[in-house]
């Protein structure tokens, strides 16, 4: 099903393609065409004007395609001879090109009206099916993708099967753009970046805060499940990442200095720092599964270009953990990483994950027995939690399986985020063993995983899935205080230290504005609970609970506003 | 009082030195003199041997000291022409340097016996006074420290007015041997050091478990005193640096990097990133004093020969903090850190703590009034909390008067930990500025400051004070489960339960050692409280705790060790 409805849009998307074309040829006869495919988000034409096109150009061309869309033109496909399409094309010395590199006698031709266009083929049945379109981005690009090559312009655009569908993307694009966390960030004074060091997130207290409740959360769950908190430096030996092979295979990541005249490498990972650990004294049978978690601050080098908010960084900490146990142990293991992750993941309502496992690829290593008991072990953990799950066989690293966890958020994006790799390789170059209860010398397997990924990368997904309204356990200040007026600061004061001392992140608004205004400001910070209080709410020693949503409740007691806080922190309430 | 004493002990070691001299002399009469002077340890003499010295030498050099010293032999000193000294040293070139350097026609000459020794002047009255010496070394030196003249032996060693005192030593450097934090860190599996990092220390889980205590308990301070907690990169661009003033007068304590051909540092101090996150907006009054807190791991360049376990390390954490206030707010905020300092260190039973009030120096930047105010307010603060300090004139940095504590720990030895600084410089680079009431741009002024100052150096002196012995709120693991045979094991587990739910660390003994067995290797491993368990615990629902030191408590409800267990914590009890 998924597949069938993949064709169908790609070749919607195609169709739309050769629309575009044919508008652009009937407003600018001499426009060369070069390529128009269908992409992942919707298609593109790479064009060589006469002269360039401008962004307003777009609008007449949308408006073209709209007419030719009206018409209900058929499309058709028929295969000519290459001497026939050398001929159509004797002035286009792209398509030219590509009839070169097409193998046998002859092409296909894809034809709607008088225009037409050299083609594999694949379409809709007539024009009237693309109409929900629309033009978004024009840019430069190169014939081939190759900066050596002729300079071409790419107009893009998405089409779809349906007017919703195109209305549902148009609202979700607004809305990815008004909840852009780089926006919100600022906003919320959550935050931000410096020309000092691109890439590198400063964490103003709100962010700080809500960073810290992400990791502490983490950290109960390894309580749990004995795992050990451990923390190792940011900068090591270069040799250690030569033995780790990260030299070899990572260094135009990493970044370097030197202390007495020695290399060293500030760590893009902090599995060698886990494994320095492990190997600090001889480990024995017992010890294991020993599950080692460092919030581990890691480094790796982005082109400055590429870098996006906290989406893309040049520094950010893992929730990284690595457990050393033996093969048999893989399958218990991953189970209850998988449950954690779940488990995780619902906390801020991310119930649609989806699960890759990556199989054994081409030139692995280690033992095929190996590979088979480690994966049918992830298997066999993936059944035993009940989680659907789809195999990209061959995808593996060449050190052992993985299991991916890509998670959907409210603006129906996916973000990769934890994941469970199983290592051979680690513990063979780094000489690993643990003592087996028959006294013997055993290799351990070692599994690296995370859930959030990235700490600061996932709390930029969540500032978007929330749209900024974090939920009441994650929000950096989780209630305020608003008075009608100064008579009941006395009362005010009081709720607020009770608050306080059970733990809650409240604030007092000392402003003298109307109360008006103080909901506004509370609103704007995103304050999940208003706190507001009145002469009748002091005379009947009550508190009124204003929601975000403008919701209210009236008459609550502390007691039964406590109850509601702790129960909202308990159940992690959305 | 102090300095008579000073005087003394210093003119005890002094003559010590020449007692050693004269044994040598005796023993050794080939061996060539230099100098010996009083340190601030003891006292040491620097010779030129005919035959290099041994360690097992310095037997039979204590030896014959011993029968100089019980010949109390009267010392005296003289001036002598510098012809007569020449001509006595016409032998050691040494001597003869000293003799030419001494400005004048005359130099000072100490006889005890046969033995005499170029001398200032200053000794005791005979060499009785002596006796109650150790020779401790023998070290490579160099002629008047210089690498590129004589090499030379020290012998070195430390004297006392009474055998008391001498023996009270002996014991304290006893004590720091067997507690020493390098020698705990590694039994209590703490912390350990790898060659691939030297200076930069790797938590195990129980260190892990400490530090993080150590940050959490601060964390809750910052809370009570509205302190905003944020997070700065590790490494930014060289040019904050230059800004900073850091790179012109720190840079060969610091590392470095490059990315995409900038050079950055990997920050030393985390002002400069905690400024970035000042200036990042305007400020107004109604946000001062603005307290920015940090806990920021800061890496400095260190010879690896000086490296000493978590005293002196090349990347450590601080628990630093940075106020921006009004020049009037200085007092109270000084008086807040001076209150929280204390309140602190009370914890862990420093209680004897030595506070030290640095003032202006020659070269210092700012106007006379600017520091008068705020030497004032630090005195002001210093007198409202009730301190002792002492006034160290002129001592304060270029940039602003400090206020250092000193703690004394349980061997008597002193750390220097808390500094409160106040700091007019960087306002003044990084042109910080805030809007008044009235509307006009005012300068703050900055104040750091550190509680721990490095945790891991705090660490360290925690683990050393405690002779390995953390208290129970701070051990990381709390209580240990241990039933006297498998018979109690689910009774035990549901005590387990009940107290891993509270939150306490706990660990059950899941040996089948006799109990004898599991309280010893409980006790090995410090663990503050042991819950045992037979069949009368069982029989009645009661819990036997047995505490570190042996003593026992019979006949515990579990409520009745929660309430105990709770007040141990609340009241940091040791």
């Amino acid at each position: 099903m998924d597949n069938n409805y993949s064709d169908a849009i790609m070749t919607l998307r195609h169709s739309a393609a050769h629309l575009l074309a044919h508008a652009v040829k009937e407003l600018y006869p001499e426009t060369i065409l070069t390529i128009g495919p269908a992409t992942k988000e919707g298609f593109f034409y790479d064009l060589l004007p006469k002269q360039n096109f401008k962004e307003e150009d777009l609008v007449p061309i949308a408006e073209r395609m709209q007419e030719l869309a009206a018409k209900n033109i058929p499309l058709t496909h028929r295969q000519i001879p290459k001497e026939e399409a050398r001929k159509l094309y004797a002035n286009n010395p792209f398509k030219l090109e590509l009839i070169n590199d097409i193998p046998g006698d002859n092409v296909g031709l894809a034809e709607q009206g008088d225009f037409y266009d050299l083609c594999r083929g694949g379409h809709v049945a007539h024009t009237g099916l693309l109409k929900n379109f629309k033009l978004c981005t024009i840019s430069g690009s190169y014939w081939r993708a190759d900066r050596e090559n002729q300079p071409l312009q790419r107009i893009a655009g998405v089409v779809f099967a349906t007017a919703d569908d195109l209305k549902a993307y148009e609202q979700r694009i607004e809305e990815a753009q008004k909840y852009d966390h780089r926006r919100l960030g600022k906003q919320l004074d959550m935050f931000s970046f410096h020309d000092e060091g691109p890439g590198f997130p400063f964490f103003h207290a709100n962010g700080k805060t809500v960073v810290k409740i992400l990791a502490d959360d983490i950290r109960k769950e390894l309580t749990k499940l004995d795992y050990q908190e451990i923390e190792t430096p940011i900068m090591l030996n270069v040799e250690l990442w030569k033995q780790s092979g990260h030299y070899d295979h990572y260094k135009e990541n990493m970044y370097f200095s030197e202390i007495e005249k020695q290399q060293y490498a500030i760590r893009p990972m902090n599995c060698p720092g886990s494994i320095l650990v492990y190997k600090e004294r001889p480990r024995s049978y017992r010890e294991l599964p020993l599950r080692l978690a460092e919030f581990g601050h890691v480094h790796r080098n982005e082109l400055s270009g590429v870098l996006h908010g906290l989406f893309r960084v040049r520094a950010f900490t893992q929730d990284d953990g690595h457990i050393y146990c033996a093969p048999e142990s893989i399958e218990d293991e991953v189970f209850n990483t998988i449950e954690l992750v779940n488990r995780t993941f619902a906390k801020f309502g991310f119930h649609e994950v989806k699960i890759y496992l990556s199989t054994k690829p081409k030139n692995a290593m280690g033992s095929d027995e190996l590979w088979q008991k480690a994966t049918d072990a992830l298997k066999h953990a993936l059944e035993r939690a009940h989680v659907p799950y789809e195999i990209q066989e061959g995808e593996g690293a060449f050190y052992g399986p993985k299991i991916e966890f890509h998670i959907k958020d409210s603006m129906g994006r996916t973000w990769q985020c934890g994941t469970v790799q199983v290592d051979f390789n680690q513990p063979e170059r780094f000489d690993l063993s643990y003592v087996t209860s028959a006294g013997t010398k055993e290799r351990p397997v070692m599994i690296h995983r995370a859930i959030y990924g990235s700490m600061e990368r996932f709390f930029g997904v969540l500032l978007e899935h929330f749209k900024g309204n974090l939920p009441f356990w994650l929000a950096p200040v989780q209630m305020k205080v608003l008075t009608i007026t100064d008579e009941q600061k006395p009362y005010a004061q009081e709720l607020y230290t009770a608050l306080r001392a059970h733990g809650y992140r409240v604030v007092m608004d000392e402003s003298s504005d109307p109360l008006a205004g103080k909901i506004k400001t509370a609103q704007l910070e995103r304050v999940p609970w208003m706190l507001v209080l009145g002469a009748k709410e002091v005379a009947q020693n009550t508190i009124t609970l204003r929601y975000r949503d403008g919701k209210q409740e009236f008459g609550l007691s502390l007691d039964q506003l406590l109850a509601k806080a702790a129960d909202y922190t308990k159940n992690y309430t959305i």
